[in-house]
């Protein structure tokens, strides 16, 4: 698999927090901006209900970014939504080391994430892999987790 | 005063819940149709932000109405904000019985509502005036509150 | 088109509302449930963020079915979500009187919703449609909303 | 154990949705009142965050009540909180079927609940007996959950 | 008019990011609060609703101030509402760049912002302008906002 | 009594904010991070509703930490919570000098805070202690925290 044995050795690095609060925008259009800055390389891009001046129903957007790409995601983000103006901020990311392996289970295969830091480790699914592959088996999606949570700790 | 010695005795009546889920307006326009809905008679307006399908941020604008204004309002709703449709329900509603009277206090003149419930009584004071006779009278609105609560649970 | 030339005459029909709190589902669970409710025939499916008892952050999950829907609808929740039981809620709906056609637009083609209701009326484009469009036209989407809004009202 | 074998047969029973709108009332004192209703017997509690009439920021509080039990809620209510009025409504549930068993397993006793609705069935664990057992075994929750789910439906 | 010709050149300052969790507060209170942090030279005030320790709901109260305000205003916070502590955070605003113009159009004078960021640029009207042009001209907000800009983008 | 004559003289001192946005974790499981991290020296915990990528609902989940303590809480966050990486940021705290002392009341003993900050001060009372005391002086918490607020500032 294409993720397979990638690592990510670095437990901190930096990201960019951008922020914008808007009393303008309708959901619809809040939606299609987060997808499009999605796909233009935002790391993370969120929605916060708030309640702004003059008692305003609002949204804060939210996105993070590599530090490199900000600048063109803050020009996007003017373009996409009312916003005339953002606040940002250079924040500490703490990361677990990760590394993925794609495992061969009786449902089917599946990327598995082996995370570790300071000593602590854990294992995670993409959700999406295992809605898929539980589809395919008639399974329950919780079930199918389990049994592949099982399966990759005995093995 | 207009309010003084004002007395509402029953304790049930009925009233329209009127919703309607918006992915498709603005704060700013949510706020005006709240506004403009409270002058054409709606009881109460009040918005719940919520997730729509294909995960839109979004809103539920709800009123209550008496149900003779019911129709007037929903017509009002159709034309000041995009909604196309709305739900609705008669509910039963539980009130306090209440008289109103005006009290003379050191600080100014006040509106007291006397509430009652099938034995059970409390007092409740106008926010909005407590904040203006505050600021006539350069003291903290929770303290003035104290005191005039203190006033008038003793006379 | 399809959907040209629809009617929906009625302006009053009934709406069942079916609820159920949930504290012990994840964001990505609600998410696909919501999608399968919707594919299986659900009006209209809502969360909205509450505070449980113990003070548990928590949703709640809200959907609208026809009444002849229901049952089912109610077996698939249970299916898809950690949900024990529900409450529902026969609602009656006020809707505007809809008809819908095709418009060529210099733009593309488009549906126009044509709503009235009690002697008003409204124009209303589908959200998804206009995206569409307006990255074929490399025009924004508000400009191009509003390009149509006018042709239509001048034809 | 005082749980086992109880069985709740029937599908469909009757609550009281009882909800008022708060803009008068700490976050304190919503959580000690949820608290009381629920110590004196309501079903559910729980809190919206709503935007009410001058863009104030409020709480909607609504619990669920047995129809014989929802006039003396009322008044509690009343008497723990601002409020001055509320609306209610008799809701349709559809429950699950359900019956609870005490089920040794390697880590420690625990009820599980046995689920059914119209031919489909599941099982429910209750989190807090989880919590507690996790941490006399030292073990995640959610392994332990795994774990637990695992050896019910084998057995 | 006051505000045309004004010009904002840069594209870049800072501004304070003042926040306070308050559980003891009313949503009466925090809208006052809001007012006078806004009257008192606050950038924008705004509230999100959050669950505090032990589930309390719960506001964060955020404000931005130009960093020669923040003194002051963080002492008006303390006078204002119950809070014993505030965090804060000097943040960078990226700006579009703008210039106001006072514009005649056939509905009524109206000030347009022109702004530009990075070769981008875009038009926006002031919402509580069109308000008032809309009632004046007997005609909805949205419409007259689709006239003004397609006359502003023709001239 | 403990905290009696105790003293918090500086105005300032800096805080660790640290955030990490959730779409695969329960209520559940939310709430007992949040009384796992405050157990373990957290200073503030709190949670927002937000809506994530492919619009799900989800929750950011911040934490306030001494900056001393900031590396372990991280560590037990990535331990109990699905969390794979958290984002954190240095801020600067301005508090109101405080100054705690117990103050004998016809109710009982109360622990009194004397707050003040560049010349203002004000009084706060432990809404826990007040609830204890009125439920042995069987009055209403609201009554009681103004005859205390009364007789400190009158002693
Ligand atoms: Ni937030
Ligand atoms: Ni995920
Ligand atoms: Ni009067
Ligand atoms: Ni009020
Ligand atoms: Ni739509
Ligand atoms: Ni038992
Ligand atoms: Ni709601
Ligand atoms: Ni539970
Ligand atoms: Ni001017
Ligand atoms: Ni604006
Ligand atoms: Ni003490
Ligand atoms: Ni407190």
């Amino acid at each position: 698999s294409l993720l397979s044995n990638q690592r990510v050795v670095q437990e901190q690095d930096q990201i960019m927090l951008i922020e914008t609060n808007l009393d303008d925008v309708t959901g619809e259009e809040l939606s299609d901006a987060t997808q499009i800055l999605l796909e233009k390389g935002a790391k993370d891009v969120w929605t916060e209900p708030i309640i702004m001046k003059k008692g305003r129903p609002a949204y804060k957007l939210c996105l993070l970014a590599a530090p490199t790409k900000s600048e063109e995601l803050v020009k996007i983000l003017f373009e996409k939504t009312p916003s005339i103006g953002v606040r940002q901020q250079l924040m500490n990311r703490k990361i677990m080391q990760r590394s993925v392996k794609s495992v061969k289970t009786r449902f089917g295969d599946i990327h598995v994430k082996y995370l570790s830091y300071d000593g602590f480790s854990k294992i995670s699914l993409e959700h999406d892999e295992l809605v898929d592959l539980a589809r395919k088996n008639k399974v329950a999606v919780r079930e199918l987790r389990n049994r592949i949570m099982e399966f990759v700790q005995n093995n």
